[in-house]
Formats: C-alpha cells, structure tokens, sequence
C-alpha cells in the first residue's frame, strides 16, 4: 500500500489527536520564567487594568483642564510640587503646572501633559530653586485635553482576557503576565514520547566501534528534534533485531507516554524486528511517496499511539520534519511549522516523478539583490545516510510528486531549518542590520 | 547627542566585542542531548568514518565483481548465507549472491547490491527453505558496479572535520556527533547578563498592587529574551530610584558577567536614577533615532561592558531585538537575527521621518495568493506601554528615517516574532503541509 505525504499527514495527525491521554494530563503550573516557550493551560484574565492608572508618558508638566479650557495662546502658570514615578500626588489646583515623570500618577485635576521640551524654561527647576523664595513659574503652550496622558486600561482592561488559552510563552506574553502582577501560570503539559532506535548494528557512542557496527545517531537527533519541537523524551538504550526483546520493551511502557516512536525494522528486509514484533497487531506498514522516508509504520499499541520511522538517520529527521512535527504543533500547540519560502534552484536536479523527494540544501537569502528571492543549493547526495550533508544544511528542497528533472534557476519550495549560524542572513535593504552585520 | 539605528548597532557590537572576559571562560563538556541549542566550542574530527565501513544501501542480493564482469543479460546464482545488519560477513564467492539487509556489511568480494524487487524470486529464501535439501538459486539482472553500495566514508571520512566551532548545535549537528561515536562535546559558555530593573513606581509581581505603582514586567520580558537568544542571566530584585542603592547593586557584580543591563533611568525627568548614579562614570546617555527607545546609555562599569534600556517595556524588547539580539548573535555566535520579509502595509501609516519606527504587528503569509507577499497589520498604537498589543504580535515592522506618510499596499520590511501560535502559517502553493493543515 503506498500512501501520498498529504494522506500519511492526515493519519499522523489523526492519530496523535487519537492520544486523548494528553489531553487528559493536568497543567503544570512553573514561575513565569520557566515558561518559557511553554503553552497556555488556561485563558488568564488581567486582575488589573495596564496601565493600572492614567500616568503620564513624558517628563513634563501636568496642566489643569480649566486652565486648558480657557487659556488662549499661551499658559503662564505656578510650578507645583513635582509628581515622580511611584508616588500619589496631591490634586492639581487651577493656575499650577506639576513637574510629572514618565510613568507617574497624573493628579486629580490634570487634563494633559506638556512635554518638558516644550515648557519654559525647558529643564525642571532644581531642588534648590524650590527652597528659594520666589513662586516659581513656567510658561507653557496651549495644548489639546488628554495630549501624553495614557488612560487607565488603555493597553488592557482589567477582567478582560489577557492571553488565550493555546499561547505560547515568548518573552512579550510572559512579560505581559508579568504586568499584570503574576508570578506563575499554569502551562499545557509537554507531549511525552518514548524513543525506541533498534538494530543489531546500532551501538551506543561512547567505546570503541565494533565490527560492522554503527552508532546510534537517531537517539540524539530525535529527542533533540522532539525537544525543540517542545515535547519531552524518554530515551531508551538500542534494541538489538530480537522481536522478543520489542516486545517486552513495548510492554513496559509507563504511563504518561503519549507517543510510542522506533526508528528501523520496518523496511522489506528478513529481519525486520519492528515488524516482526508488530504482526499480530493493528500496527499498518506502509509505504509513502516520498524519497528519503518512504517506509512507514502507523497504528496504536495497548492504546498508545505508534509510529515507526526508517532507520537511516536522513530518513528519521525527514520523516519527523513532515509528519510528526507538523502534528505536534497542531496537537500540543507548539508553532512547528518550519518557515517556507521560495528560492530558486542553483543546479540542474532530476528528481523522481512518482516521489515527494526532500532534498537537504543550504538556502541563501537574496532578497537585497535582483529578483528578491534566495538560492537553494542541494548538499550531498540523494542518500539517505548522509547525516554529515544534513548537518551542513540550514534548509529542506522540496521537489513535490510530479517534477522529474529542474533546471537552475527554476523555483521551488524550502522550508528553513534554523540551528545553522548565518543560515538566515538579513540582507533585506529596509533591514537596519544589514550595514551593521556585513 | 543623536545617533543613527546603525551608529548604535556598532557602537552595542563593539561593547560586546570588548567583554574580553567572555572568550576566556573555559568551555562547558556536556552529554550531547543536554547541548541542544548550544555553540561548539571547538572544531571536532570525526574519530570514524561514515559510513564505518561499505554498506548496502537496499535489501537485496550482494553480487561478485567477478560475475558482473563476465556475465552478460542475467545473471544465475547460487544463494549464499544471509547476510544480517551488524554482522561481518564471510567473501562472497564468485557464482553466489548473498542475501543482503540495509546497512549490512558489504563481504568482501561482492561489487554491487541487486534490490530484493529485482530478483527473481523477488522475496528472500524463508530459513526452511535455507533448510531444504537443494542448493538454492536466483536471477538477477545484470548491473553496474558499485550499485547500492554506500562507501567507506562517502559521507565523511575518519580524521576529517566533522563540525566547526561556532557550529550552533541542532538536532542535525548532534545526530552528527553520536553518529561519530561522541557522547560528550565542548561548547562554548553561555553570554551571562545581570538584569537590573529600576523604578520607585515598579513592584514584583505577585501580591496586592500599591497605588501608583506597577508591576515589574521587564525582568521577566527580557531575561526569557535573552535566554531565548542564547544568553543566561543573573536576577536582581527592583531597584529604587536612589542612586546609592544601585551603585552598591553595581559593586557587587560578581565575576564572569559579561553584561550588565539596566532598564529605566536613562532619560530627561527629574529622578532618572541610572543616569545619576553613573553620572561620574564613563557611560554615555545618549538619543538614538528610533521609536520606541530613543534613551539608550553605554559604557563600561569597572571594565563590565554595560547597556541601559529605556523603561518601557515595549521600548526595552525593541531595544533589545535591534541593538543587543544581533550583537548577541555575532558575539555569542547563536542565530539570533530575525527572519526578515517583505510585507505589504495593511491599512494607511504615518511614521516620523526623522525616526526609525518599529511598531508591532501582524505577519500574516499570502504567498500561495497572487502576488507571492503576505500583509502586516498594524497592532496598538505607537505608545511604547502597549504591552498587551505587543504580546499579541508576531512581528516587528520597520519603517525608516525618511518614511513619513506610507498608504496601505506599500512594500515594508517587518521581521518575525516567532513565539505566536499560527504565526508563521505554511501556505505556500508547495508546501505539503498547506492541504494536511487547513
């Protein structure tokens, strides 16, 4: 049976939704700054108002309403007791300007802020002009009513909902919880998958490689890869091509695991371990109409969902990049999505008509130079055991079922893989660091 | 003193440059799964080839070179012992074909790998069979040599460069480093940041809000900022606005920080506590032509490179995103700069034009629709306060010195927050995911 991407998609996401236990965990309630990057458990509702009060957005001077309603011209006014941050000034009387900082309480009575730019004299008066004898006074243009005056509530009302349930943690929303006066939030628990990698060749890194032995490169790359996509691993030491060894691995499975993953054994080989653990269960092997990643395993184990991966690690990252990330962010809500853009073939490519194939390339952004879009050059070959080519790549080329053979310069789709330094250069002309980072 | 977006940007580039102390702390060794994210601290060579050894790249029958030379049409031979993955299997002789799995040792002897599919029979002999009393035999189609033999090697050979340093570590590079048989790697030390929030006015969260004051939201906005840039950073309890307190704050610094970073203080008011308390110092206060944070200070504080953000919490992160993240990202060397686009303008926008503008928005992607760019949406006012507005963003929008007056459909540079849920949605005409994710 061979599945198109878009089919195998759907049952991925099909069957993660299936795993109705994740749903079913509670929240983690953590300090705001072990959030994040988290997901909001629960929609929060502001227990105050931002800014909790009208405060003034300038250092000036506070100026009365009356005094605005019938000055003409000009405003020559008393310099009342300055209004600082933090502090609850006394009321405005008519005929007196307040010194008023940044951020502080605007008095009762005040229905503007000059910015003290605009004031004369244009500095405030010194501690020591105060002690002096003289009033003092400044001269101050008529200005319109609620001129740097932020209202109370005017970014957030309080009681409305700050944060939706589904967020995600960034700086700007945990600082915004912040605001508003919270020190933890309750987050959405983490997708919890067990990594299984098997083979009789696969050995642990660490020692000395045995004979006809690799190392276990898909451990790594999986969990990390799970990790960045915001889920939690439980790691499990290789498995040798011995069913039974499978099978008593699968039946230990703890609780909390929302997603059972294995890498190799499920290719058309005679020792086929995942296969041949699964026989006799509803677990589908299939095959998908892409190139690296076409062999595929899908299906429930004692109600766990399951998905088997190919064991060549190319294959492994590929198949979580279009499968399983992809439903993860749906399912746990954590923004997978890979940036997709254009960019235009820097080779000649024959790619296989009847196959989605995922090339792995570097992608140079040109967006400053002529057409405006980046290159994508293809690193290593089409093998899926090229892990050294997939390390040097900051960018996935996708040449859909269908394409066959594509001349450079033809435009194609990549998605952006970001851990590479400089992979994603802001070269655009409006963008300010380009002169600064050459 | 005014300086330019770009003046700054050098000027905040080369303060970091200078924290000499940053390239002299020692390298951190962790166990790979741990180093997610993280910096290589030193070129590593690959202690084993990849692959270790020739391999086949399919299931399927291993030929002798001698048989492809001399055979013509197709080729008759005797089936040999199987030849499992992590096995060393015994020469193949000329006249035999071995069953061979993927990944399994290539005997010596044998010169290309014939796919199972190809053969007739097409399926591998089953262990009775092996059993029976007649020599088993297949059919193979005549093939070059070499076919489906990974080489020794092909992907990366023994002794060679693996990884750089400065390589930023994913899950790709730390597949890499397990496939090569390493369990631990040196990276380079994290950027550590010491954070200091000023302000009478400004209360930790948690707890009853006193009047005229307002919770601290920068601390956690920009720890959470810089530590998704890489960085890790020290705490401090607010500060006040008094000037001896935050200097006794500034003679503790311990050892190895490698920035101090101040919010608040910085600009004309009365009370502007940093500027006073470093008024005898060598840190400069200067205007910067942005908005929002024009007051910016740097300087050096007893040889610690040292920044000073306006207090805004709006105005601290676009301080942050355009002085300290790209600085940061060379200095540190993790990816830090934006993904940066062309959008079109959603609706009419006027900007200072003696400014640098960055308001906050909406990216929403149009490229599968007609003109191939998506559109921004202005979100909140200009007011530097709007913390909600900008917790609901998914991007910075640019509009330059020299913009003015923009209409809606104008061409802009906007650079992507990615922390949004659906922020960055694939809907490219190519991308896989656009039909399996409506």
């Amino acid at each position: 049976m061979t599945r198109t991407v878009e089919e195998h998609q759907q049952a991925v996401l099909g069957l993660l939704r299936y795993s109705s236990g994740f749903a079913d965990r509670p929240a983690d309630t953590l300090p705001l700054a072990a959030a994040r990057g988290r997901v909001l458990g629960e929609d929060v509702h502001a227990p105050v108002s931002l800014p909790p009060f009208d405060n003034s957005q300038m250092d000036g001077y506070a100026v009365h309403g009356a005094d605005l309603a019938h000055g003409n011209g000009s405003l020559h006014l008393t310099v009342a007791s300055p209004v600082p941050a933090g502090a609850v000034p006394e009321p405005l009387k008519p005929g007196s300007a307040a010194p008023i900082m940044t951020g502080a309480m605007i008095p009762e009575g005040a229905a503007a802020v000059v910015p003290i730019e605009r004031a004369e004299p244009s500095q405030f008066p010194t501690p020591s002009q105060y002690r002096g004898q003289h009033e003092l006074t400044v001269e101050l243009p008529l200005v319109e009513e609620g001129l740097f005056i932020r209202g109370e509530g005017s970014d957030l009302e309080a009681g409305s909902v700050a944060l939706t349930a589904g967020a995600v943690l960034g700086p700007a929303q945990l600082g915004l919880l912040a605001a508003c006066g919270l020190s933890e939030v309750r987050v959405r628990p983490k997708f919890l998958v067990l990594l299984l990698t098997t083979g009789d060749e696969v050995q642990e890194p660490g020692g000395p490689l045995g004979p006809g032995r690799i190392f276990d490169a898909n451990t790594t790359l999986l969990q990390t890869a799970l990790e960045d996509a915001g889920a939690s691993v439980r790691r499990h030491s290789v498995l040798t091509d011995d069913p039974d060894e499978l099978r008593s691995a699968l039946k230990s499975v703890g609780g909390g695991v929302n997603l059972i993953l294995s890498t190799g054994g499920i290719s058309k080989g005679a020792y086929e371990v995942v296969k041949q653990a699964l026989e006799d269960s509803s677990v589908e092997f299939l095959s998908v109409a892409m190139q690296p990643g076409g062999p595929q395993a899908i299906g429930t184990i004692d109600g766990v969902p399951f998905l088997g991966f190919p064991g060549n690690p190319v294959s492994a990252l590929v198949s979580f990049e279009m499968f399983l990330r992809p439903a993860l962010a749906v399912v746990a809500g954590i923004p997978g999505n890979r940036v997709c853009l254009t960019a235009r073939l820097a080779e000649d490519i024959q790619s296989p008509e009847n196959k989605h194939q995922v090339r792995r390339g570097i992608y140079i952004d040109r967006s400053g130079q002529g057409e405006g879009i980046g290159t994508a050059t293809v690193q290593g070959g089409a093998g899926s055991h090229l892990l050294h080519a997939l390390a040097s790549s900051n960018a996935l080329l996708h040449f859909p079922v269908g394409t066959g053979a594509l001349e450079a310069g033809a435009p194609i789709a990549v998605w952006l893989l970001d851990e590479l330094r400089g992979g994603i250069q802001p070269t655009h002309p409006s963008n300010p660091n380009r002169e600064a980072y050459p």
